[in-house]
């Protein structure tokens, strides 16, 4: 089975690899190396060291034999795509090459429309590349929980069956995103349905919920095999933010009320989703929307909370500081959403506390490296014109 | 009253300037003249002959006297659209310059990648600037019916109230949209969503319906000021290319099963629902939405139909051909869009035979410029690959 990974030298992309080459997948990857480059120009880098690229590859054909295939080129390139999937002719491709952080969208307009030509075009390319290259391939497709934002009802994994004024249907959820970002989010997942309807493409959507961790299983058998680990107000998500706070003691900085909810999954719980997927594709609908979170129901002080006392049973002394929030968002909200198909078909989520207890000491040997200037969050949604 | 038309150059734009002129309002207008060229690009051309766009600028100010300013320019330069704001400073942004066409955008890889941009880029840089430059300023937003698809249920305008597991709120209405220049519209609708919420910018979105119609009653004053006319099977939209086939004696082309029900408004009334909007900006929400169309709720053989008996009372003979849909989407469906919120603002709809009537006149002095060998639809949503 030849899996393709697009943005494998990403934070989920690179430990995605060694994951799949482990099990014994034909491992194929691209990404043009951007994330690198944008973390560099908003002031920081991965905290953990990672290898130049041609080295990471190498040492984990070392490390797991058989041969990791990378190609560097840009997924907006289209002639890029289609020589990519007419020389790998992949079962599967798992596409997480788009610009990932909602903060970097806002910046300016010029990174917005950055935001917007990457992830749009990119993810245009790749549907059609598909369509004339390998129709029969499976799309797993990175989307994100921040597209549904926080409606006052449940929200179900991408359809709703709903009755109104008498007559009924089963509608796409609606989508009320945060930042242009998660905007270019929901357009892409708008056309991966689109693709799927009209040309048959099978898809499998990930609504995936705030990512955090370090080690996987794969990445701590020799050290230049760690993937990258961002925590600056930009790249850096919540948790993993809170946990590099926490662990030279500054204050956690909670936005606003700090009566946010969202949902969470460890990184190596993204790793088995997305193993479930590649050998569950799509059957009934072609087009096939998962809410992939494991954690959710607790607001972001009881988050922030949490972690300080994990860092404390750890020795890392940490208190908490509401900062007033750079985004336009609810501060206090219903948040139910629904994700229990990942559940039916095997998964079986790591234990939060646990996890989280253990970035302590995956992140230890870093502790020297943490720049606090860049951590916190410095965007702002409706900053001054 | 400073009124921007971006797009001025196009079959509504253009229209709407002669209108807003003769109403006396500062008229502005930007246009990079691509319309134009696509059309030409697709093998044909605008069976009214139109003039340069200095010529035609000329004889407007001309007739209706006052100044019709005009800079050419590209809406996806986001130096351009800042400069045009700071220049003239518009109390009103009416966004007309989108890539328009269903089809065209479904020709190939480069021409939906064309489209994405066009549209996407190019209304982010308005709202951008917006922001930055005339934030008082209220943004008048092309969008279209064609958004919501073809759900089984009513349609509302924009947002619903809806119960889902025991709990309400108000939603964006789910979007269904049956090409990719229909996706990028959605995007776009849902961009101005995103900037009236995080900026306060004041957006009205038109979802309109199919316009039809030829002549208003400011482009009969000079032949010179009529404005463009496609009947191509890209540009043209369905009752304008039937009225044109009937003239012609050629059979009116169906897609499929002719089942399709749309909304439709005369070239007229949409110049009326403008001018409506422009003297109601939004009061008690940033963001609103309108469901502009003034007729609904027969088929497309229906409407064939009375196009033929319109004909025949003008002696022109047409029969109807079912053919093979070019695209995917629903033959037969419930259709029940709301349409009311323009009636409450005090629009006025022209009759819908009588104005379909008056077209066979107003194309009759071109009927031997029509070339019949473009008028039928030729790009296949799901073409072999």
């Amino acid at each position: 089975m030849k899996v393709l990974i697009l943005g494998m030298d990403g934070y989920i992309g690179w430990n995605l690899s060694l994951y799949l080459m482990k099990k014994g997948y034909d491992v194929f990857g691209a990404d043009n190396l951007c994330r690198r480059m944008q973390v560099s120009e908003v002031g920081s880098k991965s905290l953990t060291p990672i290898l130049p690229i041609a080295q990471r590859v190498k040492l984990a054909e070392d490390c797991f034999g058989g041969k990791l295939f990378f190609r560097k080129g840009d997924i907006h390139n289209s002639k890029f795509v289609y020589e990519l999937f007419k020389d790998i002719r992949p079962d599967t491709i798992i596409h997480l090459a788009q610009m990932p952080s909602a903060p970097y969208s806002m910046i300016d307009l010029e990174h917005a429309n950055k935001t917007i030509y990457q992830n749009t075009i990119g993810c245009n390319n790749v549907l059609w590349g598909m369509r004339d290259i390998v129709p029969e391939a499976h799309l797993i497709k990175m989307g994100t929980m921040g597209e549904y934002g926080t409606p006052n009802i449940d929200i179900p994994e991408g359809f709703f069956e709903i009755e109104y004024r008498g007559r009924k249907d089963k509608l796409p959820f609606p989508k009320q995103a945060g930042s242009i970002y998660h905007w270019t989010k929901v357009f892409d997942s708008q056309l991966a349905m689109f693709a799927s309807k009209i040309w048959g493409i099978k898809a499998t959507d990930m609504n995936q919920g705030i990512v955090y961790g370090v080690s996987t299983d794969e990445n701590m058998v020799e050290q230049g095999l760690i993937s990258r680990f961002d925590y600056d107000g930009v790249f850096g998500t919540i948790l993993n933010r809170f946990v590099v706070q926490s662990i030279i003691g500054m204050p956690l900085s909670v936005f606003g009320k700090g009566g946010q909810i969202r949902g969470f999954i460890n990184i190596k719980d993204v790793l088995q989703c997305i193993g479930l997927y590649i050998k569950n594709p799509p059957k009934d609908e072609n087009y096939c929307v998962f809410n992939q979170l494991a954690e959710v129901g607790f607001t972001m002080t009881e988050l922030a909370e949490k972690i300080v006392q994990l860092g404390l049973e750890k020795g890392y002394k940490a208190s908490i500081r509401k900062i007033d929030n750079p985004r336009v968002e609810s501060e206090e909200h219903y948040y139910n959403p629904d994700h229990k198909k990942l559940l039916d078909l095997g998964f079986k989520p790591a234990n939060f506390d646990k996890e989280i207890a253990r970035m302590f000491d995956d992140l230890s040997p870093y502790k020297d490296l943490i720049n606090k200037e860049v951590i916190e969050a410095r965007v702002k949604w409706n900053h001054k014109r």
